[in-house]
């Protein structure tokens, strides 16, 4: 067998693409983003650094962040088209599924949508990254029959966000949690939302199309779904010994425990699960929920005891926002609005830098039949 | 290096995926679906054969066939949701984003959504096939403001779809050769759209998403978009001698000639073109059009003789389709629509037998970089 003849399911440990974006060097534990360490970007700097960081190749100044930030603020609002459509969706729409026919539309209203270059894909990039918070809130929002909020383009990206999704005013210390989670999810090297925008965009689609698929794959339980599968969990255990017993119980039978696990971490702790359940910790505190800290914290000890897993970025991200007061279907459309960005890098190297996805199979089925 | 080290751009050659679905095999020029070669089902079956092969796993008998012809015809239908949103779409939205856009929003309208069984697959499949034509049909005459066309339920499968294509009631011959180009574009193995779908159903997401993400990808110059791209050449070209300049012009500036080259034939002729040639001759002949023949033969000669490359199934599909009286824009969506049964294949043994699919990079970029 040549090489190429080894099937490696899931192409576990299959290198799918040379970049400069980032890199999980999992020897050292360091999430490298374009040379960056992200755990500490996540605890010195803010979401827009990043998004100046991954999109323009560089750490932004202060006037560049000044310069970036009014750039999003500017372009927040949506075609009021994009709200027809999301009213018109059936009621019980997946928030995900909102979220992906939001951009799939959009893309219609995009001047440059079939331009490859990279300034073309950078400034798509960014309206999409100011315009998908607006599709997140309000999407749920109207399949909730609740009127639809304005982004305040006074407030800072995160704390307009955060805005949107509760319909409060939230506090500097809530919005900087908020938004350290955001840099959290921003990027993540080559997960299964990112290698989809990339095999899509390899055909020579456009940023929306990749974005579309992006959402389809971060829906999914094994990936982005996993943030709310958590929270489901930690309230239908209710208190610690509930939460163990039913982790437990999943165990026993042999079903996947939401939250744990990483195809390359695996074996160690997500430095960026460590960093959230800090701000687990003072947020639960603060708002006098030790209780879900103490839950967390006793579901993870088990887990290791029992499975030798860890925690990962979506088991602490779950009860954050929980306390946050965002509503719990919410959670992954923000995994893929923080995400964006990192797809909206990707998108760019493919595009600057292309070869056609097309790989092969083993073929396993009968051969020699005739009609 | 290790084995997983070897990086293979568009992962040419890399094993992507078991299947039972299908396979190229090249050493005997054979496109192998579900044990046939898929050039003896075309010229001696029908696209519902295939359907039903592809689905249920074994070519139909009389009655079969008869269900499955029944089944569709009561599913062509469509939420009258979906017409309102295609009618809000800004009027130059490309048509397979009207179509992506039109698929990810019926998700919301299946009550089988998150059941992702094979009976429930094998359903949804069904259903989307029947569905798909009218998205494809009917976007196109929304955004061009004509009045939207009825699915015809005593035409059959093939008769009906061409016939909300064209708004004509289409002659026996036309029906047969549009159904063979469907047969055609039926399943290929892993090409970037199949290999799109089942990534992200590998995230546990539903076939709806799968389906979205792979028409973003179809939608690209590099796969579905071919075939339109090579009317607008011909179209271009007007004369053969016209053609040839216009591909020697496009040689010279070592752009890519649409239509030709194949990751996986590429030094031999895709059969499914050679299959399509001769229905062209035979198109051509009828409606007096041989000149758009002789230009086409003329223009596979120059490529062979110039670059050793040969046409692919989308070189002939486009004047194929022309001469059936079908708008251009049509001709990718038309592509789509034939190839949901074999994405639908694809995501029922992706489901049936998952592992998530995540690769990893070669990271080239900078470290050590700090805040
Ligand atoms: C993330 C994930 C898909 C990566 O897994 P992967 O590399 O494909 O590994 P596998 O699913 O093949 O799992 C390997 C082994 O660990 C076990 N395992 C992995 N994650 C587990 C979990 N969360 N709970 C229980 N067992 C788990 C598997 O059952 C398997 O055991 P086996 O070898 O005895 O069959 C997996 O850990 C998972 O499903 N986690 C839960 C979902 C989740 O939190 N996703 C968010 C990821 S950021
Ligand atoms: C289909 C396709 C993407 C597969 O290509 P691939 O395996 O990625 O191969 P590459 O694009 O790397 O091409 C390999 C070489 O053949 C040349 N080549 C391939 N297809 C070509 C074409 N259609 N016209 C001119 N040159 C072509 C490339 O320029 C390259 O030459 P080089 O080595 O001198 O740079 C490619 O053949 C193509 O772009 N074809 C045109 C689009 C098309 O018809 N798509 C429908 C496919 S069903």
């Amino acid at each position: 067998m040549g090489k190429q003849d080894v099937f490696k399911p899931g192409l576990e440990g299959v290198i799918a693409a040379e970049t400069r974006v980032s890199y999980l060097d999992t020897e050292a534990e360091e999430i490298v983003v374009k040379g960056y360490d992200l755990i500490e970007l996540a605890e010195q700097k803010t979401y827009l650094d990043l998004v100046y960081l991954l999109i323009q190749n560089k750490l932004p100044d202060a006037m560049e962040l000044k310069g970036i930030e009014s750039a999003l603020n500017n372009a927040y609002g949506l075609p009021s088209g994009i709200y027809t459509i999301l009213s018109t969706l059936p009621q019980d729409t997946h928030p995900m599924d909102a979220l992906r026919t939001g951009i799939s539309a959009l893309a219609g209203y995009d001047p440059e949508l079939n331009d490859r270059s990279k300034a073309a894909n950078q400034a798509k990039a960014l309206r999409l990254i100011a315009q998908v918070p607006n599709i997140v809130a309000n999407s749920y929002r109207i399949l909730h029959q609740q009127k639809t909020i304005l982004p305040d383009k006074q407030m800072s990206y995160s704390k307009n966000f955060l805005y949107m999704l509760t319909g409060n005013d939230p506090s500097e210390q809530e919005t900087a949690v908020f938004d350290q989670t955001l840099m959290l999810y921003s990027e993540h090297e080559m997960p299964n939302s990112t290698f989809t925008a990339r095999v899509i965009a390899s055909t020579h689609s456009d940023i929306y199309g990749a974005f579309t698929g992006a959402a389809a794959s971060l829906k999914g339980n094994l990936h982005g779904g996993a943030n709310e599968a958590v929270m489901y969990m930690l309230l239908e255990g209710k208190t610690t010994s509930g939460f163990l017993k039913l982790i437990q119980q999943k165990l026993a039978r042999k079903e996947k425990v939401m939250g744990f696990g990483h195809r390359v971490y695996m074996k160690k702790m997500d430095p960026r699960a460590a960093l959230l359940k800090k701000a687990l910790f003072t947020l639960s505190h603060k708002t006098g929920r030790q209780d879900l800290y103490e839950m967390c914290d006793a579901g993870e000890t088990l887990m290791r005891e029992e499975k030798g897993l860890y925690p990962n970025l979506d088991y602490y991200a779950a009860p954050v926002y929980y306390l946050l007061g965002i509503p719990i279907e919410l959670y992954t459309p923000i995994f893929f609005a923080a995400r964006s960005v990192g797809l909206g890098a990707h998108v760019i190297e493919q595009h600057a830098d292309n070869r056609l996805f097309r790989p092969r199979v083993h073929y396993t089925g009968p051969r020699g039949l005739h009609p």
